[in-house]
């Protein structure tokens, strides 16, 4: 896909609140290291009680205006969730236009995804604005799983953190453009990343599986179609499912610690958030030209997608 | 939007089961003559106590083969839904993707929106296949609402029905393109239908004056910019909300009862599979040229696109 709209400003809001995961861990005999260096993180961004998905973009929102982010004249807003306000009615996108204080002539819809959700909807938000003619757009990460999470469960409990993220998307010069991207869906795995009865489960063994068997493969295929090595590419961001898997998929692909980062600790797992904060990250620190973004989970998803800066 | 993507078939699941609403009106003092005068049905369509969402649709898609329509080859599968199955997580559309047996290189995800779904669902269908070069791609609605119905709420349950349809989406010749399409949203109306503990409340009177501030006012603007009156649009298909909403939207606009048709009698409000089942239905009794649609309620969202008959 070669665009015209582009990405042109990442902003983002982790809660203050914190999960000690050094406490819940003894629990099932985990120990720091384990925590710190198979997990990611010895802590979980924790939303406020009170503090819904909304809450979360709006905050995000603010952010991005705080970094010079223009709202004004958004034309759509697409909020990525699966634990939405309201059990969904109304969509988040509605909830956080009110709140926002938007026009009426703002397309607002939300994405139900997961882990995989940054690079789908960042594909969806951008086809429907250039076949609309939308110049300004905001796409939310949103997904506060925490209200989903048993503190008993072993294979979520000390996993998955709260964030919001919004990307700001505009017709016109500058930015990042989706080079190119490839989808992919696994429906018969589905249930290793499952909601039981109102609490998220997780097979990581199968979800472990699922990524390594289909994530090099769709960047290799995403790289023979733009006839490219990983050589040509300065970063690959993938999703921030755990320490261990970033560095497995890391080791697979035969590239250095630099080249993949690792954006967890403090954080956690935050769902379709983790790819554009550590995105958001790598802009700051960096001067790259070519990105690949890789998102994997809940689906069976996958996505990868080939950013390129523009001049 | 002009689009070489193109709608080329509907097909649709409503359930056997009914819930004869002259029982449950008695509740209220509401006679036979307000539900089908005013309401415009005296009994709502229901699933079975185990299918889900994502069953309507495969029975929706098992219909759509069985008219011929061809689901090979399919590059997405989009499921418009507020009631998915297992509270999300996966998504509705990686469910339905696993129960038709597609391949790996579809890409899958769900949208949440309710009555204005079928219009913005269409138009992020199409951007999406337009985008990425997607030949055949499904669009699905299934809103179950029956899940999220107390039945001894005045305002819902005489109401809501439950049904399923797809949307064969297929690049090329023939079909109905999106000739244009506006989109709105009053998120500061929100409240007027939401989620509350697990079932639905609903402030009728709110959405009947935001939709007749807002419907006939987004057609106007719609044909004027297309440099079109009504009277070069065969049919309108209008959300089906209640015949009362229906009948005065018409009047508003002006219009005879056969260009706008009321498609509610032993179905109910069947959210965002209620415009294409009337659309279905107008396709195959009528050989219209242009028509109209036109979705509004859940967010507050409203939406009206153009569609064409294409040689």
């Amino acid at each position: 896909m070669s665009s015209s709209v582009r990405l042109t400003q990442i902003a983002s809001y982790i809660p203050e609140g914190r999960v000690d995961t050094r406490d819940r861990g003894k629990r099932f005999d985990y120990g720091d290291d384990f925590l710190e260096g198979k997990l990611g993180t010895t802590s979980l961004a924790a939303k406020a009680p009170d503090e819904q998905a909304s809450d979360l973009c709006v905050k995000a929102a603010r952010a991005l205006e705080g970094q010079g982010g223009m709202i004004e004249g958004v034309g759509v807003v697409i909020v990525c969730t699966q634990t939405p306000d309201h059990h969904g009615i109304p969509h988040t996108s509605a909830v956080v236009h009110a709140k926002l204080g938007l026009p009426d002539n703002c397309a607002c819809f939300d994405i139900s995804l997961g882990c995989s959700g940054y690079v789908y909807g960042l594909s969806v938000a951008i086809s429907f604005m250039q076949a609309h003619g939308i110049q300004r757009g905001l796409f939310f990460t949103s997904d506060p799983y925490s209200v989903i999470i048993d503190p008993a469960d072993q294979a979520t409990s000390l996993l998955f953190g709260d964030a919001a993220t919004v990307s700001l998307l505009e017709a016109g010069q500058g930015g990042w453009e989706v080079r190119d991207v490839l989808f992919g869906t696994q429906g018969k795995g589905g249930a290793a990343i499952n909601n039981r009865e109102g609490k998220l489960a997780m097979n990581g063994r199968d979800v472990f599986n699922f990524a390594m068997l289909t994530v090099p493969k769709q960047i290799s295929a995403l790289l023979a179609r733009q006839e490219l090595t990983l050589d040509a590419v300065d970063r690959v961001v993938l999703h921030q499912g755990s320490r261990y898997i970033v560095d497995k998929l890391r080791e697979r692909l035969k590239l250095p610690e630099e080249k993949v980062p690792v954006h967890l600790s403090g954080i956690g797992n935050t769902v379709s958030s983790a790819i554009p904060l550590t995105l958001e990250a790598v802009l700051k620190s960096h001067q790259d030209q070519r990105i690949l973004i890789s998102g994997f989970g809940v689906g069976l998803s996958y996505a990868t997608a080939l950013l390129e800066r523009c001049s």
